[in-house]
Order: structure tokens, then C-alpha cells, then sequence
């Protein structure tokens, strides 16, 4: 087994212990990636890393997925019992479990945690994320290159999409292109490609329809996916032509927030602490009630992951984590601006991972 | 809201109430694509559709999403409920439900399912497989369409991997071609293609790895991706230059049983008996204790979903149900041989909505 996936699997056993729960049980998804470099789809039958402090990690798995298993990169130091199309699964897991309260991924499927419950007498269970949330959220120096790397490259698909034609085609159309550029731009998998335009993008997660964009729109593009299992995600709001003062006006809005947002990342800092920053500015400008989402979200092998930068989250920021700054204005049936970046938070401070202009841009 | 969507949600709602349960809880993914035209991202923001009998369907969406949801097909025939962040979304659920025992999607993420049980007191939950198994299995004309499709689309994908130089390449390259063969033929993603050669062949999960293709190999071809939302899979298993006497063998014994089961196929035979068809063939032919899995899976907005082709499964099939029919012989360190088409039960028998050949194909 590799030191990174050894590492992984004793610091994330710790953490359990520290947590003062029985085990933390990982199903397939980033975390079980992330511990052992295992990558199965999240399926019917059950897989199940079980991780309890004094013990040696353990991986339920079906029988037909043992020799994937046994060939995944962390399998050397995790023991494997491999159950059978016709047993139960889920007795097989109680067996493994005992008594106690446990964490489980949070996105195991509910078939998954109902067949525990129902299994087990002696065990309860809370996501994970409610007691180990930062499993994930300090990258190490090889994820900080991955999730840079991706970052840049989705920098460069924003260059190539100010030079598509915007006015006269649809949204959808547009987001194709952002696609294409995405792949070109050396993304493995384009996992979103929210274009809105004009009062569409008025609204935070539309997505991309069949509006035709017209001269004078207010675009929100906000687009990413992966690379080397990492991903990107960045927003810019462009306009087709000349800007009118009203938009500019807010747009400068939503660029000091995100600066203000950007210089309040230092460890230490409590994550409440960026969104205040950012919603400060904007509630100055009178424009509180219009920014109705938080400022971020971590970001690593998911696109939202810990640390949340939300109002009052305690969370103090450490180096190497990870995460949106994205503070946005939206004017119901007129126009929403919004500017994210990834930054990541260094010893003194924080760097953008995204480089591509926020000045505002117009395109044809 | 179109017919369709309103067809949908009035028979779950009616599939619920004959189940006994107090309602059918629906969260984002196939279940609420299929009942409403709505696929938002499955992310930690909980998304709830509720289908109780006698009352109307009412979604709770995160306010971000509320636009999205308001533009989705079905939302004219929903009460749309939304909570914003720093609101409690599962005390919000609660009141909606008040008490009873309610089926949840099989997928939804744990975090929700634990935190609808802890803000209820009198509701208890179970996987909606295991209530109402069947909400997607029978397929409409239109999904048949597509269905079918899409498995030509990867027919067509299998004729060119034939073209393609297999000996002294690695599995990971022929899969590369693969997913290329697959995107060419008009699929819009890929979701797996496993490439098993020698040994590799005898395991039935493997995907692809840095194995380098020899002459003589036995290769088992599994591949698969979406069009139009709907799924293909595919298996079939080619040798590089002429196979050796006992894989001819072997392979008879696999195309047999696959025959056997699709002759089988009838409306009103339990699910069961379908396994059982094919799994007499290879236990007679000696090889019973080497077919290590299943018969097949149902297939549809998912690659895997009802009915299971397992044996023992009572399930009767009906006209429209869609599933694979893939029984397979693995000899462990040597080779494996499986051969998999997906059929659709008529009104007197089966039809294959696969056509690439099942004799023996070489590659170079």
C-alpha cells in the first residue's frame, strides 16, 4: 500500500476515535477514493469500508467485485470479506459492526443505511459529516497541483467562450461550446454548464435553456468539471455588447464583495467570517436581500464538499483546504451578476487557483 | 404538465396506496426524472417529492433550486414548497409528513434519510425497491425507442472494436477505443467499458487494466453509456486469432443458456425462471459452480434497476419490462467467456434489442 493511502486510513481512523464514535463506515464514493484509491460505482450491493479505532480497516464487498477490489491501490493494508449474490449483506455487515454509533458517508444510499438499521439492534448512525466533516478538506500537495491544474483549465475554456457568438443563439447552444472547451481544455468529465441569460440570470442554479440570448444580456456562466479526479469550478458574468451603467454598477458590487471575501481567508479565520465579509459589501450597497445563497462551498473530488463558508459556520479555516468564494446579486426578472473562484488558504493568507479576469467582458 | 408526467405521478401515488404505505418519498435522481422531467443535481441541499394518497404531489426544493424546478415538466401539477439556507430542511419535511411508514428512493444520501429520522418521531422509512419495486420497470413506447436506440448505437460500437488492433496493446487502450466507438455511435456518455483479456477474462468485474492483449486471449467486452437519458450494455467476448478448442467449447455452453433464457421470456413467468433456464444449461454442461453471478438486471434511466433476473425471484414479468440476459463461465487464472444482449418482453415472448453477432468473432 502506497504512504498516501496508509496515511489517509490511520488519520481518518483517528479522527473516528477523537469523534468518540465506533467506526467510521465508508461506502463507495470520494471517500472510499480517497482512502484507498478504490473507485467502484455506488451500486445495489453493498461495499463497505468499516474503520474502527484499535482495529485493522476492513472492506465488505460482493464477491464478483473482490478481484477489483484486491487490485485497488490501498487493498494490501485493508482486510476483504466478500459476501454473495443470495446472502445478506447486511447481516454480514452486523457482524463486522457490534454495538455503537457509527458514521457513514454521506451519500450511501438509503437502501444501504435501511438494510443496517434493520440488521443491527445495537448500532445508530450520523453522516459523516456531521462528525468527521473535514476528512477531506486539507489537500495535500499533490491535490493542490490537480485542483490548480483543473482550475487553469477551466480559466482557458472562459477565454475561448469570449470568443464564441453569443447574440441570436440559445443558451443550450452556448453551453455545448462551454463544454467542448472544457474538454479541449484537458477536462476528463464537464459536469456543469449553467448558462443564464438576461432574466435568467436572475436565477442562481438555472441551468441552460432554449432562451435566445439578445444584444444588451447580462450572461451568467458558471462551469466545471474534472480532471485526474479533481474539479473545477468558476463563474463569470459577461455582457453581449456594451454594458448599461445599472449593471456595471452592481457588477463592481459583486467584484468587491468577492475581494473582500478573498482577503478575509487566513487560518484561523472561522468560515462565517468570509461570508460576512463579502455579504457586508453588498448589504452597503443596499443589496442584502439579493444575495440569497452562501458564499462558497470546498471543493476536491466533489464539486461541493467541506469547508461550507456560510453565515456563522465555526469551521476555522487551516491551510490547504480548499474553496468557492462566489458571492452573487440577483434582480428578479432583470439580471444577476456572480464571480467565483477557487482559492486555496496558504499560511499567511490565500491564492486564487483561478486566474481569469474579472474584469467585466463583453462578447458579440 | 404533459400527459406523460401526470400519467406517472398518479399511478406511483396509486402504486403507494396499494402498497399500504403513507407515501412515496422521492428525492433527486431516476425516480424524479422519470415522474417529473426534474433532474437537479443529488447534493447535500435536501429535495423531497412527497406522493401520499389522497392528497396532491408537493415538492420541497432548496429556494436556490425553486426556478429550475418551477421550468421542470411537471411542475405545474405540484405544490412547490421551498426552504432557504440556515432553515432546518428536514423539521420542514417533517411537518409535511406527518406520521406513517413512507417508501424512500433506494439512492437517496444517507445525510437526508438520517436527518428525516431525526426531525420525525412517528414516521418510519423503507427502500422503495422493496415496496413499489416496479415504478419503472414497464417501459412506454417512447423509452422502448430509446432503449432500443441506444443498444444499436452500441452494436455498432462492438462492430468497430472488431477493426481495431487488440495483440500486444493493453486493455486500457482497447477501452479507450471503446468509449470512443461508443460517443461516435451517438452515445452522450460513457458509463463503463470492461476490458477482460486472459485471466483478466475470468473475472467478471474487472474493468480495464495495464494488462498488455496477447495472441490466443480470450477478451470479455462489457460496455455501456446513455443516449437520450436511457442506458445501453453490452457484452461480448472475442479472441485475438483462433480460439483454442476448449473456449469454443465453453462459449457454445454461454450462448446456449443465453438462448435458453430468452426463449424463457413470456409475460407472466417469474423473473426467477428466467436465471433458472440459463443456469440448468451451464450446470449440465458441468460448469454450474463457475456462472458466479446473476442471469441479469433490469434496465432503463439506470443501468441497473428492476426486475433482477435472480434465481428465485417471483417477480412476473410483464410486456414493456426491459433487463439484460447475461450468464457467463469463469475459469479462474485462465479465461471467461460472457455473452449479454438486453431484451424486451412482448405480449407473447421477447425481443432483443441487441443485434451484434453472437458467434465467435476474432480480433488481431
Amino acid at each position: 500500500m502506497s504512504d498516501r493511502y496508509a496515511f489517509r486510513l490511520a488519520r481518518a481512523t483517528l479522527a473516528a476515535e477523537e469523534a468518540g464514535i465506533a467506526g467510521l463506515l465508508v461506502t463507495p464514493g470520494p471517500d472510499l477514493l480517497y482512502l484507498t484509491g478504490y473507485a467502484p460505482l455506488p451500486l445495489e450491493r453493498l461495499t463497505l469500508l468499516v474503520l474502527a479505532p484499535g482495529r485493522d480497516p476492513v472492506m465488505l464487498v460482493p464477491v464478483l467485485e473482490r478481484p477489483a477490489a484486491v487490485a485497488s491501490p490501498a487493498a494490501e493494508g485493508i482486510e476483504l470479506l466478500a459476501w454473495s449474490d443470495g446472502e445478506d449483506a447486511y447481516e454480514a455487515a452486523a457482524r463486522l459492526l457490534g454495538a455503537g454509533r457509527f458514521a457513514i458517508t454521506d451519500q450511501t444510499w438509503a437502501s444501504h443505511v435501511l438494510g443496517l438499521q434493520r440488521a443491527t439492534e445495537s448500532c445508530s448512525f450520523v453522516p459523516a459529516s456531521a462528525v468527521v466533516p473535514l476528512l477531506r478538506a486539507v489537500k495535500d500537495e499533490r491535490e493542490l497541483e490537480l485542483l490548480t491544474a483543473v482550475a487553469r483549465a477551466a480559466d482557458s475554456a472562459f477565454g475561448d467562450i469570449l470568443g464564441a457568438p453569443f447574440a441570436g443563439r440559445s443558451e443550450s447552444d452556448v453551453a455545448a461550446d462551454l463544454a467542448e472547451a472544457l474538454r479541449r481544455r484537458g477536462h476528463e468529465s464537464v459536469d456543469f454548464t449553467i448558462v443564464g441569460s438576461g432574466p435568467n440570470a436572475a436565477s442562481s442554479h438555472h441551468e441552460a435553456g432554449e432562451r435566445v440570448i439578445g444584444d444588451g444580456d447580462a450572461v451568467v456562466l458558471d462551469f466545471g468539471g474534472r480532471a485526474g479526479g479533481y474539479c473545477s469550478d468558476i463563474t463569470r458574468t459577461v455582457t453581449v455588447g456594451e454594458p448599461a451603467a445599472e449593471f456595471l454598477k452592481v457588477y463592481d458590487v459583486v467584484r468587491r464583495a468577492q475581494q473582500a471575501a478573498f482577503e478575509a481567508v487566513r487560518p484561523g479565520v472561522p468560515a462565517g467570517e468570509v461570508d460576512r465579509a463579502a455579504r457586508e459589501v453588498i448589504e452597503a450597497a443596499g443589496y442584502g436581500d439579493r444575495f440569497i445563497h452562501r458564499t462558497g462551498h470546498g471543493i476536491g473530488l466533489e464539486v461541493h464538499e467541506a469547508p461550507y463558508i456560510v453565515a456563522g459556520d465555526a469551521t476555522p479555516l487551516r491551510p490547504g483546504m480548499t474553496f468557492s468564494i462566489e458571492p452573487g446579486i440577483y434582480l428578479p426578472g432583470r439580471f444577476g451578476v456572480r464571480i467565483e473562484d477557487i482559492v486555496a488558504v496558504t499560511p499567511d493568507g490565500a491564492v486564487r487557483l483561478n486566474e481569469a479576469t474579472r474584469d467585466p467582458c463583453t462578447v458579440a
